[in-house]
Order: C-alpha cells, then sequence, then structure tokens
C-alpha cells in the first residue's frame, strides 16, 4: 500500500508518524472518507467544503489547496492500481494538528500532518440487524458532533455494543433521548409516510449523501426511540452505501424486509 | 529523547507510528500523565488501576504487566537522564487498540500499541484566570467522561477558547448545565465553606489527585456556575500540580488573591 504523506507518497511500510503527533496523543484532527467511482472520486467538492469548515472549526489550516489536495488523491489512487475506469474504491483524507509537545496546549503556528489512503471498495452491506445502544451517547451539545473528528470512541463503544448483542449496528442517542446516527451511517427512517432523518441540532453529522437526499424532498425532524419504533422504514446510508435495517431491537421493522425507499436509492446507484 | 514503543526503547527519530493505527484514525486508545519525583512514578499503582480500568471498558488487553510497565517506565527515565534523585519529571503512557483495517469494527484480536514518553516536569504554573467554556459541553452521558481517553478535542476547543480570551483555563459544564472539570484538571471550590468538587456522574474523571483529596475530607456535589460565583476559593488539581484560581470570567474568585486551602496544598507538596 502506498499512501500520501505529508508532501508525498510514501511506502506504508517506510511511513512514519511521529509519536507526539497529537492526532494520536489527543484526537487533535478530523478526517474525510470519499467513495471513488470509475477512478474519480465521488462529490469530492462535497467533501473538501466539509472538511474545511471542521477544520476552521479546529483553528486547523488545511496545507495544500483543494486542486492540490485532489491531485494527491488521484495519486494515491494511481500508485495502488485504484484509478481503473472499473475499480470501485474509497479514500480516506486525515488531517491532523501535527507534532505537539506535552500538553494540550495549542501550538501556533502548527504544521499540519495530512495523510491520504486509499483502499478498494468494502462490498455492499447486506440487510442490518441493528440496537438501540444503551453503553452511550451522542454529544449534541458539543460541535464536534457536527464534523468528523478523530474522536470516535463513542461510536466504538455502540458498535462494541453491537457485536456482543449479535447486531450488526447501533443507534446512539443524544443526551436528551433523542435519536442522533448510527456508529458510521446517517439514520433514515419512514415515520407517518414521511421520509425523516435527525437534524444536525441533535447530533447529527451532516453527511453528503444525507444532504442530498435532503435536497431531494427528506426532512430533518427530532426522532425519539418511539418513532423509530412505529417507522415503516429505516435505513443507513454514508457516502459508502445505503443499508437497509430489517430488525430494531430485536422487531421487525415495517414487514422485516428492506423497504422501498431504501431499495429505490439501490437501485438509483447501480 | 528515548521512548518505549512496543517491547523496547527506541529513539524517537526512529520511532514509527503506523499509519493505520487506530489510536491515529479513531482516537481508540487511553493514556496516562504520571508525575515522577526524585526517578519514582507517584502513585504509580493509582494510575495503573485507572489504565486497567478504562482498557476493561473499551475491552482493550494491557500488552505488559504492572510489574514489566513499571520496568519499562524506569527504562525510559534512565535513558532520557531523568531517573536521577534530584530530577521532577513526567510519564506518559499511551494505549491504543493497534493497527486495524478500514472502517471502526474492531479487530479482534487486536495488537495493541503501548508507548511510555518521559519528559522534565513543567514549572508550577502560577495562580490562574479561567473562563467558562461556551465553545462546547462535556458529555457526562458518556462512560469516557470517567477515563482519560484520547478523545480531547472538546478539551481542546475550550482550552481555545480560553486562549482568545486571555485566560489560562476554561471551565467545562456538563449537558446538564453543571461544572464537570477544567480542560486538564479537576476542579475544587469552597462553597458554604466545604471543599467540593464534581461528582463523576457529573463527568468528572476520577483524577489521582481528586482522589487523594476525597480521602482527606473533601466531597463530591453537583456544581453550579452560580456555585461558583460564590465559591470563596477555587483551584485546579492534576498530577503534575495545584493551581489557585484567582479570577473566574473577569471577577475575583474570592479576595483575589490564592486562597488558603490551594497554599496548603502547595506547601505540603514541597
Amino acid at each position: 500500500m502506498i499512501l500520501w504523506l505529508g508532501e508525498g507518497l510514501v511506502e506504508a511500510a517506510e511511513a512514519r508518524i511521529d509519536p507526539a503527533d497529537r492526532g494520536l496523543t489527543l484526537g487533535d484532527g478530523l478526517f474525510e472518507t470519499v467513495r471513488v467511482s470509475g477512478g474519480r472520486p465521488l462529490r469530492f467538492a462535497d467533501h473538501l467544503r466539509r472538511l474545511h469548515r471542521g477544520a476552521a472549526l479546529l483553528g486547523l489550516p488545511v496545507p495544500l489547496s483543494d486542486a492540490a489536495l485532489g491531485d494527491a488523491a488521484e495519486a494515491v489512487l494511481r500508485a495502488n492500481g485504484l484509478a481503473g475506469g472499473l475499480v470501485d474504491a474509497v479514500l480516506r483524507i486525515t488531517l491532523t494538528r501535527g507534532v505537539g509537545a506535552r500538553g494540550i496546549a495549542v501550538p501556533d503556528p502548527c504544521r499540519p500532518t495530512l495523510a491520504i489512503t486509499a483502499a478498494a471498495r468494502p462490498p455492499a452491506p447486506g440487510p442490518a440487524l441493528i440496537i438501540g445502544a444503551g453503553s452511550t451517547r451522542r454529544n449534541d451539545r458539543s460541535p464536534l458532533s457536527r464534523i468528523k473528528s478523530l474522536n470516535y470512541l463513542d461510536n466504538i463503544l455502540a458498535r462494541q455494543e453491537a457485536d456482543r448483542a449479535g447486531a450488526d449496528d447501533a443507534v446512539l442517542l443524544n443526551t436528551r433521548d433523542r435519536v442522533a446516527c448510527a456508529t458510521v451511517a446517517t439514520l433514515f427512517a419512514v415515520v407517518d409516510g414521511a421520509l425523516v432523518t435527525p437534524p444536525e441540532d441533535d447530533g447529527a453529522l451532516p453527511g453528503i449523501r444525507r444532504g442530498e437526499l435532503l435536497a431531494e424532498g427528506a426532512e430533518t425532524r427530532p426522532l425519539s426511540v418511539a418513532d423509530l419504533r412505529r417507522a415503516t422504514e429505516i435505513f443507513l446510508t454514508n457516502c459508502l452505501s445505503v443499508r437497509p435495517v430489517i430488525i430494531l431491537d430485536g422487531s421487525p421493522v415495517g414487514d422485516g424486509r428492506p423497504g422501498p425507499t431504501a431499495a429505490g436509492l439501490l437501485e438509483d446507484a447501480r
């Protein structure tokens, strides 16, 4: 595997992340995951826009121009044989505050660390059994819930809980008992005939796919667990997949089969 | 600088953290900061106990026995000329879930990454001006608030807010408008004549120094911002320092000078 690290391509076996990098010591950074189809990153401008929003919140300079980020991403895809027209792939752009001294005082100026990796796109996931996570809550009171930061431990706790329960994923509630999201996906539900998803104020990450569906007529609406229980359809989206949910906490969602909205989106994606 | 990485000592310039380490990509890990006095780590057993509690929450194996961790810490101190009887130093033990594939699915089994670094102890900080953080909230609804995880971005946001305000530190409130902690310290206050500190349920990390003061008669009590405003004394503790607070949000705390409780603790520490 070959990645972009700092200012150029590096063999993964030789790539060196400094043990004092604040991305590692404090989770001080953010990332983007970008789907690549036929050699082209999809919705790349949207991903970069979100990256810039997150970096602005953290006070983190983005070391390359958008054009240079695009070139770097293309170089990584080419170097890993993932630039071909028939290949589906996934890029990850990681940006950290770089090396810092002991403690949390923010280095100013900082020299951010930029890493871009690529991998083959994982196979589309099948219909999901999910649970409501009881182990933790998503912090809707933090602006971090609206950016794709490196602080993923709450999501990891929820995913481990799902693993233990034999489920595929977990729904995170926020601190006010409302639905926020799944562990790596936006949650959509059909409730009272409307396609709805939690608002950003409830802790939902402004996902790129989510934005597309909102533009196409879906609505944001605060959702309770009771709303989810009576939903006739639930599905999970991120930039890599649309995943129907067929079981929630052991009970079928709708008739227990993938719903028509998710099926339509999957059909469109063919 | 020489650190312990994995199974032995390594020159920092040669230390390699894999870019796929989940500590970097997802903040998936935890750490301990340990004060070293006269070459000896202080309260080392307490720090290891907390490390084990955090590791258990995350489902993370600790790759060395406590005795071997002690030996490794000592080796790092010696290698950096910090084991002498007159030297004050600080150790950091970082434990991550190690390298993982793309995504958050937890590798099982995992090969954790263990890093131990040492530095000279920073000079004792002077009396502090602090502010109440408005930029974010501490997630008291997450069990992560009770462990020393690598997810420090909320604290970093609050510290940056303090920097912008010309203050030394910030008080984080939890999601229910109660005081939780400062950005890298436990908050103590004298309210109605009692020495009090927020309970763990309000998002307080069970600090080692905090535990000592509770054993000596301090009490846990939920604290509102109004409680802080009428406190006759406020100070911040962590394993490295006791720091009196003299100004809160622009107004003097007590008579605007370091209070007697903090002064007594500083005296004891001589």
